[in-house]
């Protein structure tokens, strides 16, 4: 049993991390405000999940280091200067900081890999993804993370190869293209499918989220393993084994 | 059995119409060659089937008048015009003319309509489809098709309300919409799926083609109906009884 | 506003109901605990909703025709003797009675009953399910339910014609046949699809619930449309203008 | 441009292969019938691929020795005398036999293990498979394969822990059990999936074969890797660099 501090603690993403924690049977001891200063707090945690904002990044990593604690980090939108702080950190204390804490998710994007540096470019890469109707951008996160996973393996440029939003003349699909289509629509909390298409055959890797649940679950799984870790930067390949 | 005229009979798709006329029992009599006069050969058919190209419309439109015959139309990219002329040649002889010659894809517009008309603007709908590489338009004729179905349901206008090809920083889904999605890659027959995304759950109403038979079989499905019918435009939904 | 009673208000079921009551701006008046005896508190509500139990049935259905108010079952495992209580007690007061409450999945089987009195029977008929890993009997009840209606809409008898549980030398398919397939895993909620398979084509009819609250607010729909009708026997399909 | 040999070349998976040989460049050579015997032919080829039957299996072994020329053998129903002949041959010549020569199922086998051994037995493993209604066994080989995929990942014994063809008071899924559903159904060349369904997240492999021509293609690109091998026992997973 550990004991973990939030920060967010409030916020829909926090309050799940709360009972995920509590069904790992660890302890929910401090959480942390929005704008709050978790450095008085953090002395009690063994570690820390941050779902906060980028703005309190600098904050919140200078107050794991000072506690001595890892810190999890599932934050999105950093930049450039966010990823310089998150190094700096990671040589005092253990960082894992990533777009997707789900287990499903972390292993699809490996088999993506695996699969996308097996068959040559006569197989064409499609990524499908389908959120509930209130999502803002297209594609997610976990496509265009999906879609690098292969862009890698293949050795190519994502962004010099991506066909996303296809609608009127398009032409013929542009070899080595990686391509995007997204839906969206009602409750779904997540649906991913990488689509390798050659000649008469298809493979398709798909992961379906059935609720938000799985994140914070994924969050509390990676958390705990940070915990007695060196120094560094960490990812959720780690936490399952797949670097 | 039934005498058949085929215009256009060394295309792809005129290859394929002419097995489909062997398979279904019936006999291939004569082929018009792309940009041929079908007059003097119509005589000996008792119906024919074009899949030529607009330009070619009028001239075979007349053909099967003076030959008193029905003729199926699977031409597409139609304009204003053409559709004047099909109501013309519907006077004198029976005109079914389509841009989807399946009986499965027939049937699923009859049922997207059904279900859009059975649930309310809460339920969102997506349409996706997935063509091989080498289609050069997206959405596909098939998805508008299926998209109109459910519009004219919904007693809205499709164009007005079309939410394709999204990218970037789209906003939330407008109340409404119908979405669509477009995926290419590899030989990839044709797939259509229409999404009612609701409250915590999803109706899916899909269609796979294995190959491009099956347009051919529905064509001569469809062109065997036509025989003995009083002169009219019909539709595949008249063929499967669905009008 | 409408008041609402709920017989097993404690179970899982029983609680979704209260949720859902609530959500739909609805009150929830009175609960009746399992085995406990509704006459006395009935008199307040003006629908009551049963998920309780065979054995229950007939004072619950006393207790409604006391109350005079419609009665909403959802109860599964009724036998002959049962429908015969459902049918006096219909003589007095609106009785609505459903293995399915959802909306989507009363509208599948709707659809599924169309498409297969327009499919000649060289279309094969698939039925599939997937439900979490502590279901204890296959095929669920819904896929019966969705196999009945294709069933019926063919003429024929589904105990004579289903094909469940394929293992080892099978043979070849039974024309006409009805096949099951049932997956188990995890913590789906609840899939189906009905599959009508051709030649070279396949059409396919799916519903997915993301989690048990729809079954919920499918009975509470029904409840409130129950208010106010005549005495009488009510499906789903009256709720949803289906009949 | 390499000589092949096919036996059992008229039968439907032989005539396939030719066309495949055609389609790749090579030079289909000499074709030997059913019951014929291969040795006096064999001299003019590089490489031969027998998809004939279990019976003839040992003369045609002999033949590709004497021959001095790799074999692949495609034929299934192989017991353990077979077994035997095949590790014998490959003391002289390269020799490949596999249940599956396509390049897609190859590479989801390997998959299916990667993330079987990735993911903790909470996580519950389903195969479900569709074919044509003209098979006359379930699961399909290829599912099989497939499970056992999984089973080796998880060092258990399919045997021991298939659960196929429930139907009926199955009662809750068993812990660790692999699962398979059959679906039967018009002219399916085959489809296979593998669901890894754990708490609220599901991951699903997926291949479809548009046609039985990718079978026969794979046939020849593992044919045409033999030629040059040392004498061994080699499988598809060598041909994609998989083992």
């Amino acid at each position: 049993m550990a004991q973990f501090g939030v920060i967010g603690h409030k916020g829909r993403m926090g309050r799940a991390i709360i009972e995920a924690i509590g069904e790992a049977g660890h302890e929910f001891r401090v959480g942390v405000d929005l704008g709050g200063d978790p450095a008085p707090l953090l002395g009690q945690c063994e570690v820390v999940v941050d779902f906060s904002s980028p703005e309190a990044l600098e904050q919140n990593l200078n107050s794991a280091k000072t506690a001595g604690i890892p810190i999890l980090i599932g934050t999105t939108g950093l930049g450039e200067e966010h990823f310089i702080m998150l190094a700096e950190a990671a040589e005092k204390i253990p960082v894992l900081q990533t777009g997707n804490t789900s287990l499903g998710v972390t292993l699809l994007a490996h088999l993506v890999k695996e699969a996308a540096s097996r068959l040559g470019s006569d197989w064409d890469i499609e990524v499908l993804e389908m959120h509930h109707r209130m999502k803002v951008d297209a594609p997610s996160g976990t496509a265009k993370l999906l879609g690098e996973a292969a862009a890698d393996a293949r050795g190519i440029d994502l962004s010099d190869n991506m066909e996303s939003g296809r609608h009127g003349q398009t032409g013929e699909r542009r070899e080595g293209a990686i391509g995007f289509a997204t839906l969206r629509g009602g409750t779904v909390a997540g649906e991913h499918s990488v689509i390798f298409a050659g000649a008469e055959e298809r493979l398709t890797l798909s992961h379906t989220a059935e609720n938000r649940m799985i994140f914070a679950r994924g969050a509390v799984r990676g958390a705990s393993w940070l915990i007695g870790r060196q120094a560094g930067r960490y990812s959720m390949n780690d936490v399952l084994g797949l670097a």
